[in-house]
């Protein structure tokens, strides 16, 4: 079985191979066949599209490395994807970066690498530039990804967090706990496998559907932290205050159990294919129809609202409203 | 004395905290301070500096983390601006993803980010977006940093490796093999500390200066794998071969000595602020004495030419020419 060796990262003629035969294969395209030490995007290619640049980064060191519905590879080009995406930009370039540990598999990276090939190329996204570094046995756990993204915001979509006001609502696209649920399930070997599948998918088209909708305020995909640190960063920027609704919140039987045996909330679970939407209450109703059109919107819903006094309440399943803290802590550590 | 610990790469409000407290406030600016999940960049501050957006990453590994001359936050500035501005653009924007081990301690992150912060400063980069992750002890060592890097190429200027045609020149704008040598010393304990420091620089305001230069084909920094790999990518990508001038070299008697003591080529040393340049040749002596005006082109030289037969030679002191191969490694990794 082939491992990767310390030469292959060394700037030397077997790393010169590896790039060849595995990332120029996998992620061919123009720019980073080129092979300049920059890749070089035409500027109307972005001027065409928007007027500003979206620019985002990721480091990816979830563990394990394949779970139900995804991998490391494919989390790292949907989470930079969805963090582009957020803003309104169609996300179009990513750049890669691997840290590998001497001894990983080939076998292993080559899977690894065309995951991500096929989930950017499905999504009209092409790595464009990259780099490759090996650490010796022990200094790393077996590969760490890191991807930047940029894409180009429309003029007229202006989606922010000081565009937050009193009175707007919250909305999620979907079910929510998915990704921390199926990764928990796996790492503390809970035997529910079959019912868990992480969420992990690249939103550009959902989003695009709200691109011309009117009382679109601000998008957060509803990552690490899960829901609750999204509200608390609106709180944070607004002023305000957030009030979520138990009984409104879709949550998957399977993720509600694993909630229920652990003691955990589903509002804290990674997700890595939802958003969290603030809108304008009037606009609430069509955002919610034109969402469950798209097959990663069926279950969007109406979960809370945006009010005056400060800090983050849950009314739960009775009516009892509860003061709802930003853990701390988190579950568990490379969740993503 | 504290410690890193896993919630502050959590989601939760420790990691709130951390990037509230150290990288906000080291690298304060205002795309960053909006807070959002990704920085927003006016295309127009792009267009007007040029029309190709260079985009370029790269994960630092280094060990140790503090050398003479620099420490892996400075690296990480210097690497990948310099991968930026070797296609002619400035480099403007900077991400930044930290992958951290827990139990770090704090005052080692503070150091590395302040020293970031000092570097991008000073060469008007601003970081403007970024990510933590926190892994179990043992799961990584101490801290690895990826950058990515943006800047516009202007339209005038047209540097790449398919302008290199045969009987062009190649010059190095200084002394070969600092880092690789200093890094050397120090993991081999050799003892030659008070003569070894890293070249470690933002080579931007060098590589202004040639901006408006004539004969200026193709520009690298030459880091991992050093001279030799760069003069293998010149030919992999031209088709004609490299002659190098051993007399030529600008080796420091103090890595001269490494090399010695080691049976190794400086040629196959990292450097972190050379860079080479292939020339017209009647362009060469215009731009040696341009470089050499300059602090960090000082010691720029003609060390080569690019012949039609293929393949890299070396003409040795005594005047014998011998072949000279891409190692399949590098004298040893994490290098940078």
């Amino acid at each position: 079985m082939k491992k990767i060796t310390l030469a292959q990262g060394s700037g030397g003629s077997a790393m010169q191979q590896l790039i060849a035969d595995l990332f120029m294969r996998e992620f061919a395209n123009p720019l980073l066949l080129e092979m300049e030490d920059q890749a070089r995007i035409p500027l109307d290619q972005l001027t065409l599209q928007g007027d500003r640049l979206a620019f985002s980064t990721d480091s990816y060191v979830i563990d394990p490395l394949f779970f139900p519905g995804g991998d490391i590879g494919k989390l790292a080009v949907c989470g930079t994807a969805n963090d582009i995406a957020v803003s309104g930009a169609i996300p179009r370039w990513l750049s890669c970066g691997f840290i590998l540990e001497e001894g990983l598999e080939l076998s292993l990276l080559e899977r690894i690498v065309s995951s991500m090939a096929r989930t950017a190329s499905a999504e009209g996204i092409s790595i464009v530039t990259g780099d490759t570094k090996v650490v010796p046995r022990g200094a790393a756990d077996k590969i760490f990804i890191n991807t930047s993204g940029l894409g180009a915001i429309p003029q007229h979509i202006d989606w922010g967090l000081r565009r937050i006001q009193q009175g707007d609502v919250i909305l999620t696209t979907g079910t929510l706990g998915d990704h921390g649920a199926t990764l928990l399930n796996l790492r503390e070997d809970l035997g529910m496998e079959g019912a868990l599948v992480s969420d992990c998918a690249v939103l550009t088209t959902l989003i695009q559907l709200l691109r011309y909708q009117p009382g679109v305020k601000a998008l957060r995909d509803a990552t690490r932290g899960g829901v609750n640190a999204v509200v608390h960063e609106f709180t944070a920027a607004s002023g305000y205050g957030i009030e979520l609704n138990e009984n409104a919140l879709p949550v998957k039987p399977s993720v509600r159990g694993i909630c229920e045996l652990l003691g955990l909330d589903a509002l804290n679970f990674a997700n890595e294919g939802k958003l969290i939407i603030v809108a304008a209450r009037d606009a609430a109703e069509q955002l919610i129809t034109v969402l469950q059109q798209h097959p990663l919107g069926r279950d969007a819903a109406l979960i809370g609202e945006v009010v005056e006094r400060p800090g983050v309440r849950l009314t739960g399943l009775y009516g009892i409203r509860r003061s709802l803290e930003l853990p701390y802590n988190e579950p568990m550590p490379r969740i993503c």
